[in-house]
């Protein structure tokens, strides 16, 4: 009735609770979801696979650039990535929310609806969580999923002579952060920024492509979260190799040509910036190919950058070995 | 070397997810914990069960009268009281851990420590996580469980008629506040003020009472987190009758006479503290008497409290209708 916003405090948690369970959709006859103690759920086939990620206000996002939608999606969307990056099939997600009561009752609703689109996106259903209050807004979510017996891809497996590929393009989520920080999507900007921009808000996780790896007998992958060379020192000394990889060869965003040098290179920006959410994995050479045909098929580009070596991390003439160069660490010395 | 402790920011990231993983224990050879996008687990068997539940500085706990390890330990535990009230045995947990730059490094060991032996004794292991920065501590967990095919019990199920049990006594999680909010600790405290606090600081969630209970066929269960009389409520709406309980018969923690009326009359107490993480469930009363000699044999009290009733929630010459008078809400307005 007029006055200012609807708050959360304005319902309490009772009511909350049940605006989020109207919003998770029907449960299947044979399961609980939420209103028990705990979600029922029956066993799905194969072997389990369980991760959470918690994103938080003013760390992982501003409140100045991201909708309760779009946090709540990424929050889902990251869990379904790391699912993804083992050749999984998201299943089940539990969230909890903590919020300040004096958070907009639309904010709330926004970050309800992006958990359960971005779940269902992934063929998932949020089935549970918990919702508490805070001084400021954090989501963690906890995804379980599953995957053909003995089939998940682990980090550890890469041997030398194996070619390392990447899926779809890099530095596109770290240029949308850019102009979001920047403004430049105010007033709606143009078809290139606002691709760039999705890309940071709306990652799409690459289950289809991450299931096909699987099945093709890709020997280890990672996400790439952290940033290319970050998540690839990882996944080599995950394996215990090296690796040299060709700078030309890193397929970099082409909508980043938008930002006109804002962001700076575009191929720096391809090898270090995070949250692309691409596949990035290693696959003996003779099975390049089919990888690259078969994911064409699903849409989806696949580039082979280098291949898997004895040895140190070579990235065209440089070396990188330590994680403390690259990419970011949420808890180091600023 | 001398100065001021050392903090979260001295070690950063990675080395803090080393040291979590150095604790986490032995991981069975099939099953992939930390280390990886996910952990990998083979499906334990008969159906599954999934919660989450988040602890929130300045809300759920305070740094002046809980440790690192209290704050590690009651994230599990109340996750697995959860289980418990569905009959089901915890196995996996995953934990998202947002903390300031600023916390000293032994608070965190002891979060950790606090969780891996919660799960231990719960008979689960923490398989994986993610940290991050945050400015109050918060700290969240999901928990993976496993229950025989078709015998989780729900909220919903009770029927007139039956009876209406509690494991354990109740008031002596909300008497450890109240003795740890006064410094009575302080010192050391007598010896039944300590149970008192260890009531409040490290629940024992029922694990092997709701499987017994499940066994024994009770038609509905819930744990006490939010107080009697609150989950009371509950769990008769979600079985959608009323009951009828003698506030005479709830059994009072006999510690609580140690707080010496401080903390307000023990009956009191009994029917509205919460945190006890009691089973409160139905059962046909031609099974109350087995329900209280096998869980006896664990060691455990079972006191009858009532009858499940049609009509109205009527707790001795009162009745009580809505959660918004009972209990603790989070969000609501102050």
């Amino acid at each position: 009735v007029g006055g200012s916003p609807q708050t959360v405090s304005d319902l309490g948690e009772e009511a909350l609770v049940e605006r989020i369970v109207a919003r998770l959709g029907p449960q299947p006859p044979d399961e609980v979801w939420a209103g028990d103690d705990a979600a029922l759920l029956r066993a799905p086939p194969g072997d389990l696979v369980l991760t959470t990620d918690v994103l938080v206000e003013g760390l992982d996002f501003s409140w100045s650039w991201c909708s309760g939608v779009d946090v709540g999606w990424k929050a889902v969307a990251v869990n379904a990535s790391d699912l993804a990056a083992m050749g999984a099939r998201p299943r089940h997600a539990v969230a909890a929310l903590s919020l300040p009561a004096s958070t907009p009752l639309e904010r709330f609703d926004g970050l309800v609806e992006g958990m359960t689109e971005a779940a269902a996106a992934a063929g998932a259903a949020v089935v549970g969580g918990d919702l508490s209050g805070a001084r400021e807004v954090s989501l963690s979510v906890a995804l379980l999923g599953s995957c053909e017996p003995g089939r998940a891809v682990r980090r550890a497996g890469a041997r030398p002579g194996e070619a390392i590929c990447v899926t779809g393009s890099l530095g596109g989520a770290a240029g949308g952060l850019v102009a979001l920080r920047a403004g430049l999507l105010e007033g709606g900007g143009d078809p290139a920024l606002r691709r760039l921009a999705a890309r940071q808000l709306r990652p799409r996780p690459r289950i289809e492509e991450g299931v096909l790896l699987a099945a093709l007998g890709a020997s280890s992958m990672i996400d790439v979260s952290d940033g290319l060379l970050a998540d690839l020192a990882r996944l080599m000394r995950a394996g215990g190799t090296g690796c040299a990889v060709e700078p030309e060869l890193v397929p970099v965003d082409p909508d980043l040509s938008a930002l006109a040098g804002r962001a700076g290179d575009p191929r720096a920006l391809a090898a270090t910036g995070g949250e692309d959410f691409e596949l990035l994995f290693t696959i003996d050479p003779a099975r390049a190919g089919a990888a690259r045909s078969e994911l064409a098929r699903a849409g989806t580009a696949v580039t082979r950058i280098g291949v898997v070596a004895e040895g140190g991390l070579r990235f065209g003439e440089r070396e990188f070995e330590t994680m403390g160069e690259l990419g970011w660490e949420h808890l180091r010395k600023r």
